[in-house]
């Protein structure tokens, strides 16, 4: 029940698994089919036995960016009253100790753009977990005692996970300082002023909208075979009607920006000043072809590890304790490029951000060399392949492309296209979207920092 | 047809009158009297006799804050149409060439809370104006040649008015860095790639949604008695059937600030740098008992003309060739309050700045002089006295107030409230809101400036 991602970074492995399986073994495993059922709900399912455990996962195509203006919170408190509330069949808590009697794990959790239920259990029991969660898409009984109970929860969360961490409260004000129209701009846990007055109506109302088998996609990763999970599915979700058809996920975009923007926060428990820069940037869904690769490119070869230019130039030259660039591809709308830095030391804070900027000035002015470029491709590359080693990693990655407008040759294709990219794209998309006057900072300083 | 506030500035007068007339004679002039008609239509009449012309105004309660998501413009967009288009009665135009014939003025405005079309004629000429108002209220006829050609007019006023202006440029994004979940971040006439879509559909939603009795205030000052607005109201706009009930206005509001925000626009046709830091603050509708009216002697102490603080301390030391403080109280939400600045000669904008906060921290520490706030009190009701002399500006007051969520007594006994405001009343709202690392600054910089 965790919430996300912010609008400001990139959507990390809801778990992060570090597994030692061989290498995929069997015929056509790690080949994701893909099917939908009669009543419009999408399938992935990717084999792989090399472990007899199934990652099983329902995304929902609703995240914090499609709430009702004034309703923030809404899709991460409903994913909350999902495990809270009982259904018709079920009651309350029901689902969770089913999974716990058979020694797997369930969790889920809400972003910009979709909202994600999972569990991972042995695949004996696939067809029970189903069950249980085509019956919570439409059988769910919500109760006002449930409603005040868990608002209690949520507010508490955004005090603890919010209020308490300057990072995260700048972090806020930066998504909403960088995003001036487009929701993204919306923290995903919602404004405390507003998760105060959710209530049932509100629930209500969004479950009924959004929590249909057409708004819906499951991906199955693991130890089954396609025409198995397709009968399961068949049986359970293929039993859920249809809900009233959405309007096409169109939604304020943001405006051309013409100014630089600065957000600082300046706070007695921060220790560790830092800074990061974020710019606004085509997503894999609405870019240009080809630029959205050549922005993972960039992120990669100015902060992708110990080779990239930000680490050798700040890390190892002394002046950081940290930085790194980031490109969020994965989204339904235009995202957001960051690069980030921690000044080790004495050294200045404005210093490393200079430094940091010029790298990005030297790249936009000269471009990136042959080998930079190929070993970037060859470090992207390889970590998508280590990932398809990872069957609840790759359950991610099908899901949330599919539910931001992707396909599934999106992700099958994805590295011949990485491939492709010249180092040419790499610089122009440096200079068409890094522009410093038109970037937004946020600084994070000690409370007598100057 | 003019977008009037932006999010950032008091709502300036809309037309600007220097009159020669002399005090207030009649008896009962200047005095309002305010009654319901039965649509739920409310009415304001101001009488004053010294000059046989009257003013004329139908306020509606909707304005850019109003607007659905991604739809913004189309309150002024719809403004303009309603110059536009035809209604069932009249034909295009109509209404503007009867007011020429009779040498009158016919004009409108929209601004983030409402939208007001208002006529100054012969009283003789009243009853003809409101029978055209009162038709265009809800005989309009949509046509799809008129949206095409209307939405290039205000694409066109967008370009000329905005985004040819540096100034105008950097407001908005001021505007949208200040308020980051309140829709006073909406700029009036719109964003340019929403202002593209509008069509129809919108429009005809729009004016069946809010163009409706119940949901407009008509406001007569000038030479004109009660009874008579009373009876021509009556046989004009009472027969406009009541609309569909709206909801309450009850929209997102700010969060709270946790961080400094800057916001920088460098252009090569800026000539005079200038700042401008905003604070959000309690509006005369949401404020507590008298800290509006405490923030309004504040906006007066520190920039309300050449006695002021900001005026003395920056103006006349020579470093500023104009400086100011404004606040923009007459708002339905929480509004904003500010300082500005441009230097002199070679003074630099930092210092010019630092001067202009250190005042701010003066009077959050050692408070204003009674000598200085009795003095503010006097500028500011005199000021109430000498608009009462112009009844357009008036029914501007009025009609602004009450589409806020004010009442008439809010506007008769705003000088008595203000004369009761004491120094540590001004004290504490300066402490309480003008926090410097809560405060959101715009600076306007020549492109090779530093």
């Amino acid at each position: 029940m965790n919430v996300l991602s912010d609008g400001l970074r990139r959507m990390p492995a809801a778990t992060t698994l570090v597994t030692t399986a061989p290498a995929l073994a069997a015929s056509g495993d790690g080949k994701a089919t893909n099917f939908l059922l009669d009543n419009g709900m999408e399938v992935v399912v990717i084999p792989d036995h090399r472990a007899p455990i199934v990652t099983h996962m329902v995304w929902y195509k609703v995240g914090s960016a499609d709430e009702p203006p004034g309703k923030s919170g809404i899709a991460h408190f409903f994913e909350h009253l999902m495990f809270k509330a009982a259904t018709i069949n079920h009651a309350a808590g029901e689902l969770g100790r089913a999974v716990s009697a058979i020694g797997g794990s369930i969790n889920a959790f809400t972003s910009n753009d979709y909202t994600a239920y999972f569990e991972r259990v042995a695949p004996s029991a696939l067809e029970q977990m189903m069950r249980f969660e085509a019956d919570r898409m439409v059988n769910l009984v919500l109760k006002e005692d449930d409603i005040k109970t868990e608002r209690d929860v949520i507010l508490e969360e955004r005090r603890s996970r919010i209020d308490n961490d300057p990072q995260a409260v700048l972090h806020e004000e930066v998504a909403a300082t960088l995003w001036q129209n487009q929701p993204y701009r919306i923290p995903v846990i919602g404004w405390m002023q507003e998760m105060e007055k959710l209530n049932l109506t509100d629930a209500q109302a969004f479950y009924d909208k959004y929590y249909t088998p057409n708004n819906a996609v499951l991906v199955v990763a693991g130890d089954v075979e396609p025409e198995t999970v397709k009968a399961q599915a068949e049986k359970t979700y293929g039993k859920v009607a249809r809900g009233p058809a959405l309007p096409p996920r169109i939604r304020p975009l943001e405006p051309e920006q013409n100014t630089r923007r600065t957000v600082t926060l300046r706070d007695p428990r921060v220790s560790v000043p830092d800074f990061s820069t974020h710019w606004v940037v085509p997503s894999y869904r609405t870019a240009e072809p080809g630029e959205a690769e050549a922005l993972d490119l960039l992120a990669e070869i100015l902060g992708g590890g110990n080779r990239s230019r930000l680490y050798q130039q700040l890390v190892v030259k002394g002046i950081a304790a940290g930085a790194g660039a980031d490109f969020g591809g994965t989204m339904l709308d235009a995202t957001n490029f960051t690069i980030y830095g921690s000044p080790r030391g004495n050294a200045k804070l404005a210093d490393l951000e200079a430094a940091a900027h010029a790298e990005i000035a030297r790249i936009v002015k000269d471009g990136v060399t042959d080998d930079e470029l190929e070993k970037a491709k060859n470090r992207y590359v390889r970590s998508q392949i280590f990932a398809r080693d990872n069957p609840a990693y790759m359950a991610n990655v099908y899901g949330s492309t599919l539910v931001t407008g992707g396909k599934v040759p999106d992700v099958e294709e994805r590295p011949d296209r990485i491939r492709k990219v010249t180092a040419d794209q790499v610089k122009a998309v440096a200079a068409r979207y890094l522009v410093p006057e038109h970037s937004t900072t946020g600084y994070l300083l000690p409370k007598t920092e100057t």
